[in-house]
């Protein structure tokens, strides 16, 4: 039976990196003798928005629910659309609704990209980031009082329940079981966010009582920030809340030479929806239109979908072509980002041709 | 009439830096002919507490309220007393009751201090982190419900004011008029933080009207963190939330080196009240009793509360004596988190002796 796959690229370079991510998903798809079924969808968009004045058909769940992954590419053009609206109306829909609430992001030193950190190789940082992805500080309850006056008073209300922590912890704790190092770091800020996070803390531990052989530390998201950029070879899963998470999953790849191959699953784990396979960048406005975008991160994505797919070989395939294209590092074929002079479509055709 | 400064070291390596930091400002003092009264205190501490089951005297705000200055070293020792009992019974008292509504901390790479990032040299990256340090998500609003149950749900609530949001910002477009590059960076999540974040912008833009000269930019925190490992200098006076500031003032000061040189004044501008001058590092539990944490942030943090205090010139000697002896770069001098193999009192003996 055909994998269906939903694709939807979304805003900005999401549409220019796409088709070179479907290009990729394609070659391994045909090299594997696995059977994809594409389908395109414009909307989540803001060029949907315009013509809708909504980023999503009201029938968008039951026109997706069916498909066994969604790929998609970026999304947000504040200049017509402000970020909160064409986020809150799509992207996190989709990790809500369809209860994604894995956020899994590889941080990983590759051969041929420059770190921007001193004397750090490939294989010096290789870590996971694991966030929550539905609940937390991205909450839709608070509100405004004395608006538009010199007593105004904005509240916005962090949610954290047991039932969305704990399964995302016993993920990540899994997750660092599965790895040689065996190894989980919580992003904390028990000291400062003195309700939500002191009870995040004992939830770690709580659920470390069933994995005895992952060892387990803790670092404020402040100097946990800091040490991802002074060691970044001490991490092997990092497990963060949605905001921390969010924020180290940026942080992270950029330590790692750009945030322009950092890919990302967000997971249904259960598979009672489709899961969601993104690159961590955005729609990037300063670059769109140009056609130089880094097509990795999309391309990674590919892989990460067909790996949730059970396709390993498939998706090894993907990360061995990217790896061995920039490893070469041909200025005339890598893109502007990681030092050369190339395009997306090239880099993307590129590595195509190695799948 | 002297200046009467209050003399707090609190716990760990901040009872080992403060001696040093007195040392720095008790030169520069002499030098400069300023008469200083000094007063010691052993609260807002944990050794205090474990005698007195409180971090504070019941009467320590009138104890302190008539100080010129407030000296601290740092707070906290997690294994005796909980992170969240000892900050907020302590420091974080400290910043709200005495309205010390801006925390200011300058990053900056100094001369013979090796930076992570590769090829950064002094003059490259020079910035300061203004952060809101009264509200936001620093709450002490929220709370359980279901507790202990696998209903259990943890509320809290972030609370922005126009009051405490738009006197930080003034001070932040203040400060960046008066600098050569009249540059404004404000750190938001407007696209994920939708209720406090988007209304945030708003204030950045309505503040902004009354400095036509200072241009502005925002990111959202996750990239503002990537840009500061990618692009530290494309940043001149940031300006941030409570949340954020905290993490972008570890954040910068990673960059640059190491935390352990890193100052912060948390400053009331109207003097009703005194101000607190800090490092950013805190009391290090894993270093701590073996001499050897740098004590620069302390002295760093003199200098700024010697400026506070109308003392330029004994602020400026005191950079100065720290900038010539770290350029130097005495392995034997320089405590190992500068890459040399002395000691906290060492260091801070040959920094006064400058003076
Ligand atoms: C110790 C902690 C509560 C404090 C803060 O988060 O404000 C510290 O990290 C700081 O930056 O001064
Ligand atoms: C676009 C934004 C809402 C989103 C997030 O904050 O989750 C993005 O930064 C990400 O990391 O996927």
């Amino acid at each position: 039976m055909a994998q269906r796959i939903a694709v939807i690229p979304g805003d900005g370079i999401g549409k220019e990196v796409m088709p070179e991510g479907v290009r990729a998903l394609t070659a391994a798809a045909e090299r594997f003798g696995i059977e994809i079924e594409l389908t395109d969808f414009d909307f989540a968009s803001c060029d949907y928005y315009a013509e809708h004045g909504q980023m999503l058909p009201d029938d968008w769940f039951d026109r997706l629910k069916d498909f066994d992954a969604l790929f998609y590419g970026a999304v947000g053009w504040p200049e017509t659309v402000p970020d909160h609206v064409s986020l809150w109306g799509s992207l996190l829909q989709f990790r809500r609704r369809f209860d994604q609430y894995v956020n899994l992001r590889p941080c990983k030193l590759l051969p041929g990209v420059k770190s921007p950190l001193a004397d750090r190789r490939p294989g010096d940082i290789d870590f996971y980031v694991v966030r929550e992805n539905t609940e937390g500080e991205y909450s839709s309850v608070g509100g405004k009082m004395f608006e538009g006056t010199e007593r105004e008073v904005v509240i916005q209300e962090t949610v954290m329940t047991r039932h969305g922590t704990d399964r995302v912890l016993r993920f990540a704790y899994e997750l660092a079981q599965s790895r040689p190092r065996k190894k989980l770091t919580s992003a904390t800020k028990s000291n400062g966010i003195a309700i939500t996070m002191p009870w995040w803390d004992e939830r770690v531990k709580a659920m470390g009582a069933n994995y005895p052989e992952v060892s387990v530390d803790q670092f404020h998201i402040d100097i946990l920030t800091a040490n991802f950029v002074m060691h970044p070879d001490w991490f092997d899963v990092v497990v963060a809340s949605n905001l921390f998470g969010d924020i180290l999953s940026d942080l992270g790849p950029a330590c790692t030479g750009t945030i322009g191959v950092a890919p990302s699953a967000n997971i249904n784990p259960e598979g009672t929806f489709p899961s969601l396979f993104e690159p961590v960048h955005g729609s990037a406005p300063d670059i769109a239109g140009k056609g130089i975008a880094n097509p990795i991160g999309q391309i990674w994505s590919a892989a990460m979908m067909l790996e949730h797919l059970g396709h390993q070989e498939a998706a090894d395939a993907i990360v061995a072509a990217f790896e061995a294209v920039l490893a070469e590092g041909d200025k005339a074929v890598m893109t502007p980002d990681v030092g050369g002079t190339g395009t997306t479509e090239g880099l993307g055709r590129a590595i195509a041709a190695r799948i």
